[in-house]
């Protein structure tokens, strides 16, 4: 095995493993958000607001992750 | 064992954790938007919006990990 | 051992876990539908809609990695 | 050992994985709906029915999986 | 070691898991039965019809899988 | 090593391990079914009935991984 | 290492596992059953009743478990 | 290495993981049992029976585990 | 395998737990910053600069983390 | 490597395991029996016998592994 | 491989571990802070005063690990 | 590598372990004891007895432990 | 590889771990910290006071497991 | 590798894990004592004193194990 083997492995796990971050994070926060929208309708404004400012910042982070992960799974193409 | 073998693991491994990461995240974003509607029927437009923006965040990041896979799952073919 | 063995290992395991992931996801959005559906009958519709539009969020990237692990697990064949 | 040697590890393994996805999916599920019918009877029906819905698209990923789990049991035979 | 080696391994750590997937499954559901069962004696049979239904699903994935794992453990006989 | 010695590893792990699923799923129910006997022993025979129902499908699965292993821990006998 | 190596090594660890299993599922019934005879000491006889035939049905699979593990604990002996 | 090396590993992280089931297994029985002889005095008699005789289920499980453990840890003595 | 394989292994895994990491943070402030939004929507400004100024520092650590794995991921480029 | 080998690496692990088993045990009792006394005082010698009746056969178990460990930790001494 | 390839998977590993840690911490405590700004606007300063110095402490040991991680990560360089 | 080398590894696994294993039911029985004190001030006396008996119990396990681990590291010295 | 590989994969593993533990210490710590501050203002004084010994404590610590691993990663430099 | 490279790896991580121990366990007792401390700040006294103490025996017994490392790190040098 040459040195492509273990980026191909640590792109396949990474890539999912950052999905689980996304995914834990933006499901954390909408989901508060969606039960904060079902008590105050009014405030929904407000609460998408926060809501997508943080799910940026998790977004960004993620993101980033997966690009390495492509650039990992490139490797000697 | 070739590079190709290290990838086809990744490849596996990576779909099924990515697939858990969507899972998640969006089941806990709709659990919510679900039990909001029950509460106040009256917002389910709101709830259902909120949650379709969140969970096509996740769904992009669970995507894009799931064609890392793809791209790996068909290296040497 | 050739390529084909990891493919099989990645394989099962990878379908296994993302059955996993879909069982979380969907297990979880349908529980609250049918813990709303007995709170409040009348709005088992908007319920059962957006039960279907999320679990099929997840279907899809879930049956996106079983497919992977179809493609895994006949390489060679 | 030759590439079937790990097709039967990841098929008992995986057979075994997706077994714990349908029943943690649908044993919350059903776990609810139980627990609903308890609360109010009359509601009995539409609580089965969405049952029913959510549990047949979890057991679908599972028999997918446990499909391609017997696929690699069999590899070689 | 021969290919039936990792047959058996995955057979005997396969039958566990699915093992432990049908009673984490089969307990919660039943266990919610038997709190419902307790707060409402009259609804006894409508809760009994459900829990049957939903562990006869859970129930046929892990028996499925307990089926992979002997004809992984009977290999080379 | 030959092809025995991952069969007596598999069949000590698996045979615990369906232990720990048979031991999570029954105490789950009688956990439950003690506490609804305490709460309402006039309703103790339905209770006991549907314990009894539901500890039968987990102990059989339970015993069915057990029987495997035996069948795997007497592999070369 | 012979074959027996590795099921010293199961026997071991299945051992270990399966009085995590017993005590788990043992610790959780008894523990309602104790939580039960405090709230309603008049209930005590149908309490340690439900609690001894279900610990008995976890006792079964444990020692089950136990056995196997002697038995790969005296391979070669 | 010859067989007892694993007879050995096998031992010590039994030994220790059984520990943890019984510790697990009694302090849940017992914790309750404290919690009830607080909240009603008066019962102390019925649940230190109830406890003990779960305790002694648990213990027996345990101490089983232990005796596996030590045969394999004088293996070759 | 020369020093790169491990570099380009542990870049994979590092970015993807590191956006778990960022996620789980991220996720659980601006949760309860949702929350709050929703209970009192006229702090919706103190909240959102408390949110703000924790989600950067973690945030930082996390990027930190990345262009580390970024670092090891280009190694031998 | 000798047999002693995996010895000294059983004792080292399974004596940390065990003190866990026995920390969360004994911790799990006296907590409740600290809460028990804060909340009756007069009960406080009915709390303090219970406690270290389950405490103690805990500490036999956890003491039985950690002989076990020295047991092997002195192997070939 | 040389000592560097141990090197840079400790980096990658390392670097995203920390990252959980700072996730975990700070998010727990600004967590808190957001939801104690939401019930009391006008303890905000206090809030944010306590906040910021416990978050520097955490902040402090993630760096310091993400700084020995850096160490590593540029080996051989 | 000698016998010495893995009793190294164990002696440093094991202590950290242990650690935990006190942290983590020294933590939980003073815990609670200094939230009885916050809620019974007068009860302090018998409190603090209870919990110092206790943690005698879980100290001794511990420090067993960490005694093995002091024996295995300075194997061959 | 030389004696100073597996002290740089113990030194960046350590490094994140310590982390971890100190993160999740003070992150509780100072979140309960938190949230009694808003709940009662005039106890800041004190309550921040406890929160710096103990914080304290664990940072002195975590800062001894970093200290070890700047160690362990300037070996043989 | 020389005996020396496993005493180095356990060290790294014993260092890691016996942090995580303090931290879980003082963070414990001190997030209870700060509550306790906001709840009734005139038993500040008392419950300083007993959250010095317990901390003082979870503190010993993870620098034991921290001194431990520290000798393993220090090995040939």
């Amino acid at each position: 095995m040459g040195n492509e083997a273990m980026a191909f492995l640590g792109a396949g796990l990474g890539a999912g493993i950052a999905a689980v971050g996304a995914g834990y994070g933006i499901g954390r926060i909408a989901g508060y958000a969606v039960e904060g929208t079902a008590r105050q309708p009014q405030a929904t404004g407000d609460i998408r607001t926060t809501t997508i400012i943080a799910a940026a910042l998790i977004e960004g982070v993620a993101l980033f992750a997966e690009v390495i992960c492509v650039l990992l799974a490139t490797k000697g193409a």
